[in-house]
C-alpha cells in the first residue's frame, strides 16, 4: 500500500510487505523514544487526538508518539465534550476537524464510525478503536513485540509457536493478531480456553488456509510446555451463566510464577493486551511474575510508541527525514531503555 | 484600536480600519495554516484555553491557531474541572491563570463574565463566547469569509447582497455579523424568517442608519434569487408553541439542491454558522448540497483558523515577525488548501 | 539529596542545602517565565500530567512550567477517564505511563498512592497532592515566597516572624510549611485559631525542638501586630458542630483592610494558599485588600511556576543547560513581571 496520506482503519488492509516496512521504520525510532536524540521533523504539524470514548493508555501513546516527532497535539476526550452531541453528523465533524489537524486519531464507541469519519476527512485518519470492530495499532504492536522478542532468541515471525489463553471468543485483540499472522508462514498456534470461549471457527479456518498448524484445547499446563510466546487474556466472567461456572475455569487459566516455572521453557515470552485486572479474584496473569525477565507486557506498551511513531512518519511522508531534523541531547533519565 | 495587549471582547470595539488590518494579517497566514512553512514566532508562549462550557470546534480552532504560530496550549474543559467550582471569584481566577499564560481564550456560560475576567487578567483575553452575549471571533470569521468569497467574484464588502435565513430573533451569530456590516457601505440585506422569528428592530434600525437597504420577508424562494450570499441558520423549533407550528415554517426555510438550483444565481455562496443538525427532521441546510462548490461552510471554519492566528499575532505584537522565524518544510498531506 | 532522577514525594525528604539549591535555580528562571528569553532545554521531553482528582491551578502550573522549558505535556484529568477505573493496579499504570513520559506529576485522592505509583515508575514522579497527606511543591513555593518577600525587606529565612491564621488543625499546607521551617533558625511563629482548630501538638513540638519560638493564641488583632508575614487560611466551617458556632469565630479571623491598617506593620506581607472563598459569608481574606501592595497571594502562584521549573530542570539534570539552549525574543505582553 501507499502509506502517504492513507488511513489506517483495519488490519485487513495490510500485505506482508507493508508490515515489514512499518516494522523497519519502527526499528529506527528507538533513539527518539528514549530521547537520546530529538527530532523536529513534524514541527508545526498537529495531531487531532479524538477520543470519543474514555481511554488513557492508547490516547497518551498516540499523543506522546506525535510529540516525540516534534508535533503538537490537540485533544478531545469523551462524547459529551463534542459537538457531535448536538446532532452534528460525522461528515460535518470530519470536514471541520480535518481543517484543524494534519492527521487524526479517533476512538469511537460505534463499529464502523471511524471509517465513515475517515471518508469525509481531508487528512489521514488512524482508527484508535471503533467499538467491537477494530483496533489495528494494537495488533501491529503485538506483532512487532513478537518479532522483537523472537529476534532476541534467534527466531523469526515465519517459524514460531504461540499459545493464546483465556476468553478467545470475544477478544478483539487476538482476532486481529491472528489475521496478521496469516501473512506469515509456519506459525504453530495453540488456543487454550474453555470450549464455550473458544476462538471462532472463521479465525481458525483462516489460519489453517494460510498453512498454519492450529491446536484447540482446554488444557493449560500441557499446552504451554513447548511454545515461544504465551499470550494471556482476561477471562470475561460477566459472560458466564453464573459466578460458580466462571470460578470453575478461572483457576485453570491463571498463569503465575509456579505454573510458568514448572511447565514453560525458561525463555518463553509472556504477553498480555493490557489492562489486566490485578485484583485477587481476577489476576489472570499473576503479579508474582512482575519482575520476571520473560514478562513482556510493558515492552509491548513501549513498542506501541515505536509503531505509532512509524505510522505517523509514514502517513505524513517524512520517515526519511527524521534524522535530518535531529540533534543529540545531553539528558539524564532513569527510564528503562525500550 | 491598538491591538498589542488588547482584549477581544465584543464586535462593538472594532472600527473599519481595525477589521481591514485583521483581515490583512489573516491573508498572510495561509502558508502556515497549510504547513507549507512553519514558524516559531510564538515559541515559548502559552495560550490558556479556558472552556468552562463544552465546545469542540471553537476550542480546537483556537488551540490549533496558536500551535501553528509555534506556541503551546494549556487547557481547561468544563466548569467542574475548575477551581471556580470551589467558590473562587473570577477576579482570583484571572489573576492566577494570567500568571501561567501569555494570552487567554475563555468561553463561559454567563453573559458578561469574560469581560469581568479580562478586567482582572494580566494578559490579553479573547472572548470565546459568553452565554447569549457575544462570540466576536465567529462574526469576524464570517465577515472574512464573505470578503474572500466576494473577492473570488470580483466583488467587495462595500457593495454586496446577503440573505439571512431562519431564526433571526435568537441567533447571536447573525446579530454580531450585522453589527460588523454597519462598518461597511451599500450592503443590501434580506432577512427571511417567520414573522415570529424576525431580526430584532434594533438591529434593522442600526443597519438602516448605516445607509444599508434592508428587506424583511417570510418568502424564501423569491428572496434568494438575486443575492451574493445566502446565510442559513437553524430553525430553533423548541421556541415554537407547538411542533405543528414549527413544522409549518420548517419546509419553507430549508435550503436544498433543488431550491438552490432553481432560484439562486449559480455562484451564490452558501454559509452557515455550524453546527448544523443533519438529522432528517431538521436539515435546514440539506446534505445534498455537500459537494456543491458554492457551499462555503467548511471554508468558514478553515478561515476561522486564519482569523484567530491573525488575532494572536496582533495582540502579542509579533505579526511582523512571523516570516522572520519561518522555514519551509517538505511535507505531504492530502489536506485541501484553505 | 541527589536530584537527578529523584522523586519529589514529601517535604520530609529535604535538607536545608536541598532547599537552598532549589531556590537558587528558581531564582534563575524569571527571564524564561516572563518570556524575555525562551529555552529549548527540554525539547523532545514529555511531562505526564496525571490529575486523577480535579485541579486547575496546580495542573496548569506544572504544565506551564514544563512548556516554559521547551517540553511538551500529555495530560489526564479525572479518575473516570483513567484505565485505573477498570481495576488496573497502580503498579501497572505506573509501568505503562512511565514509558510515555520523561517525568510524571500525579495528583491522587488517596494518601500514599503517589508514593506507591512512584515506586513502580521508570521516570521521576512529583507528588501534586495525595489526599490529606502531602503537596510538597505548595510548601516549597510558600517558603520561596517568604524568602523572596523577606529579601525585599532586607531579612532572611533564618530570623523572621510569621503568624498563621485560621483552621490550623486540618490545613495540609501549614503543616508542610512548618516542617520546612524546622530546617531554618530563629523563626518566631504565632498560631492564631480557635482552640478547637489549633495547630496539632506534634507540629508545635517539632518547631520548638528546632529552637523556634512558638506562641499559640486565639486573639487576632494583638497577634498580628509585630510579624513579617501573615499567612491566612480558610475557616473550614463544615467541621464545626453548628453554623452558629462557626459564625462565632469567623468574624475574629477575618483579615481586611481596616484590621490590617490598624494593627499590622505597614509592610507586613499577606499570604494565603489559594483558592480563597470570596463570597460574603466566607471572605477570610477580604477583597478590599486586592490592590494592596502587601498582598502576596498572586506572587505566590507566580513563584510556583519558578519553583516547578527549577524542580523539573534539576530532576532531569539540565539546570546548567537552560541558558545554553536559550535565545532572546522580541515580545510584547502586559503581563506583570514575576
Amino acid at each position: 500500500m501507499d502509506f502517504i496520506g492513507a488511513n489506517i482503519l483495519s488490519v485487513s488492509q495490510f500485505e506482508r510487505a507493508d508490515i515489514d516496512r512499518v516494522f523497519g521504520v519502527a526499528d529506527t525510532m528507538g533513539p527518539y523514544a528514549r530521547r537520546e536524540k530529538v527530532t523536529r521533523v513534524l514541527e508545526g504539524a498537529i495531531l487531532g487526538n479524538m477520543f470519543l470514548e474514555p481511554s488513557t493508555r492508547t490516547r497518551l501513546s498516540f499523543g506522546a508518539a506525535f510529540n516525540l516527532l516534534g508535533g503538537m497535539v490537540r485533544e478531545t476526550v469523551g462524547i459529551t465534550a463534542s459537538a457531535m452531541a448536538k446532532g452534528e453528523s460525522l461528515y460535518d465533524t470530519a470536514r471541520v476537524l480535518s481543517g484543524y489537524s494534519d492527521i487524526i486519531c479517533m476512538r469511537h464507541p460505534q463499529a464502523g464510525s471511524v471509517a465513515e469519519f475517515a471518508a469525509a476527512s481531508r487528512v489521514p485518519v488512524i482508527n484508535g478503536g471503533d467499538g467491537a470492530n477494530e483496533h489495528p495499532t494494537q495488533a501491529l504492536l503485538d506483532l512487532y513485540t513478537i518479532r522483537k522478542e523472537l529476534a532476541g532468541k534467534g527466531r523469526a515471525l515465519d517459524d514460531f509457536r504461540i499459545a493464546m489463553i483465556g476468553d478467545l471468543k470475544h477478544g478483539r485483540t487476538v482476532h486481529s493478531l491472528c489475521k496478521l499472522l496469516c501473512l506469515f508462514e509456519k506459525v504453530q498456534l495453540t488456543f487454550i480456553s474453555p470450549p464455550e470461549l473458544a476462538m471462532p471457527d472463521a479465525v481458525v479456518e483462516q489460519l489453517r488456509a494460510a498453512g498454519h498448524q492450529v491446536t484447540v484445547t482446554d488444557q493449560l499446563e500441557a499446552s504451554i510446555a513447548h511454545v515461544d510466546i504465551v499470550y494471556s487474556t482476561r477471562i470475561q466472567e460477566e459472560r458466564f451463566a453464573s459466578q460458580e461456572e466462571a470460578n470453575l475455569y478461572r483457576g485453570r487459566f491463571r498463569l503465575n510464577r509456579e505454573i510458568f516455572t514448572r511447565h514453560c521453557e525458561p525463555n518463553t515470552v509472556i504477553m498480555h493486551p493490557l489492562p489486566r485486572d490485578s485484583r485477587a479474584e481476577a489476576n489472570e496473569l499473576d503479579t508474582d511474575l512482575n519482575e520476571h525477565p520473560s514478562l513482556a507486557i510493558f515492552r509491548q506498551t513501549d513498542n506501541g510508541l515505536l509503531v505509532r511513531m512509524a505510522l505517523f512518519a509514514m502517513l505524513l511522508g517524512v520517515e526519511g527525514d527524521v534524522d535530518k531534523y535531529a540533534r543529540p541531547v545531553r539528558w539524564h533519565s532513569r527510564r528503562t531503555p525500550i
